[in-house]
């Protein structure tokens, strides 16, 4: 929640005037939400008169600059094949990617609509649709970006936070000492399954709707080549619950539905479904315990809640079947 | 620099849907902008299907919610008169002020136009004319606000910082030690000056403009029953020094004259203006040491810096004639 860089009116109208053809500068708003990076909703008077938005990021020391090419290109590809998604404006140079205040520096279109915090069984429906899209879209993208939280990147979370786990909640030490032995034993399945490019945070955060449908999605700073149906799980992790902890047997229903219209998944993909459910708890469930350990208390930014996927993975562990989830 | 109170969507939504009639929410966004209160940019499809957009302010604990009808009845008053500024918007109630989230909240139509941190000259002349627009569409404003930050607030905030004033520089004890005696001896002839209600804070930070004209003045927070000419001075000090700290003949002449083709300056308030602007540098000065010496190293919100007010009141002590300044 902050913007890491301050900018004067004039920097920004000086960039954009300097390396872009959008028009002037209207007026610009530095945007509290975001942690990653610092975002300035900028607006400007096109040559055509009319006002047009467009988002100004500039990129912290959180994003590699060696991957900007990859997420800039892949939102433009994947804007080129009609998923809603904000479309990269090229430079006067053909460069995806500037310079502002010393600061790696993108401008995307600005998309309307607005993410919503309480998710109805249409949002679950239209998100499924928009990430069997997604696939799709990102079938015949030639960049890869390796997943830097899969297996071997759980292990190393799990060593700086192993010992400490019963801080956040008694019988956390031991759910993760058990669920990590699992995976190493059961999560190489993954491997065989259909691979491409995935969101890899498919929040309720990162998802605009306009009424129920998606209007646009956001944040690919996490798009890596993983496992498709791993998406899925990771997308039904953060939709397919309600806010008292209940799993929904009817979002998840819609939402696996719609997805399967656009991509059917395999009879592999759903063998192993429930596997990746239980991973795709667990990455969550290591990185919040881990910012659950180290956070500063004083920081604005309040740490997500590491529990909510222990209760995840506890229910996954109840199931029995794939056909609780609607399969 | 922050949002203080995070508010999701659709309670934005509820609160535009529940207490006024500008349509339904089209986006929102948390300003990072703006230190003392939580704004939102939220833009509303109009009933007549337009996109319209405004500012939701949650006031924080800075701001005494006793002074609130003040400043929005003021503010509506002067948007009445034709002074560009934000434009309160009624509740279907009535009333300019509500509730979000426990916290006071005002609606604002927002302004169109950018703050700048480059003055040129015809800014200078611009902010001039506003400012004196200003001071004619309050003169018959019945509400009343005292200045906290006259005199006898001056006296309160230098018994907080007196003795460590040379841990800023060497030198500012004895200044201010000279300029508070100064003070007390010559500044009550402000008490004769015509008096109405003054921005009393109308910095660059909080005047947009459209090419070179200004096209709204914000933050009215500080406005309160003072004398006329030390508003006008507070404006000099802040619009008329290069941001090498050399004064500017010229931008002071040219505010100055647009400011008395509004509302031309008294004899008594010409003969008294360079004891204003010794006040009105003074009274920066003072807020800026103390809250210098009272920061939180690990606050994101960088204390304005005091030494550039010393270095103002000393320039003014070495104005011989009001022609210097252009009058």
């Amino acid at each position: 929640m902050a913007v890491y860089t301050q900018l004067t009116n004039e920097q920004i109208a000086n960039h954009l005037e300097q390396s872009y053809d959008v028009g002037t500068l209207d007026f610009a708003v530095g945007i509290a939400q975001g942690v990653e990076n610092t975002n300035y909703l900028v607006a400007v008077k096109s040559l055509a008169g009319a006002e047009e938005k467009y988002i100004l990021t500039l990129y912290e020391k959180r994003v590699n600059p060696n991957d900007l090419p990859f997420f800039l290109t892949l939102l433009q590809h994947v804007a080129g094949q009609g998923v809603a998604c904000p479309k990269p404006i090229a430079r006067r140079d053909g460069a995806l990617v500037g310079e502002v205040a010393g600061k790696q520096a993108s401008l995307v279109s600005f998309l309307q609509g607005k993410s919503r915090s309480i998710i109805r069984n249409p949002h679950a429906a239209s998100v499924g649709n928009v990430l069997g899209q997604l696939h799709r879209a990102t079938a015949d993208f030639a960049a890869t970006r390796m997943n830097a939280l899969s297996l071997a990147g759980w292990q190393n979370i799990y060593e700086k936070i192993k010992g400490r786990l019963d801080e956040i909640q008694a019988g956390l030490e031991d759910l993760l000492h058990h669920e990590m032995e699992y995976a190493a034993q059961h999560f190489s399945q993954i491997d065989g399954l259909p691979h491409g490019v995935i969101h890899a945070d498919l929040f309720p955060d990162n998802v605009f709707f306009e009424g129920d449908d998606v209007s646009g999605v956001i944040d690919f700073y996490f798009a890596c080549n993983d496992a498709l149906a791993y998406d899925v799980a990771i997308t039904l992790n953060a939709w397919c619950f309600e806010q008292s902890g209940e799993f929904s047997p009817t979002k998840s229903k819609l939402l696996l539905g719609a997805y399967q219209k656009q991509r059917p998944l395999t009879p592999a993909e759903i063998a192993a479904f429930p596997t990746l459910l239980r991973g795709a708890a667990l990455r969550f469930l290591l990185t919040r315990a881990h910012d659950w350990l180290h956070r500063d208390p004083s920081a604005l930014v309040r740490p997500h809640d590491p529990l909510e996927y222990a209760a995840k993975l506890r229910f996954h562990h109840r199931v029995k079947d794939v056909s609780e989830y609607g399969l």
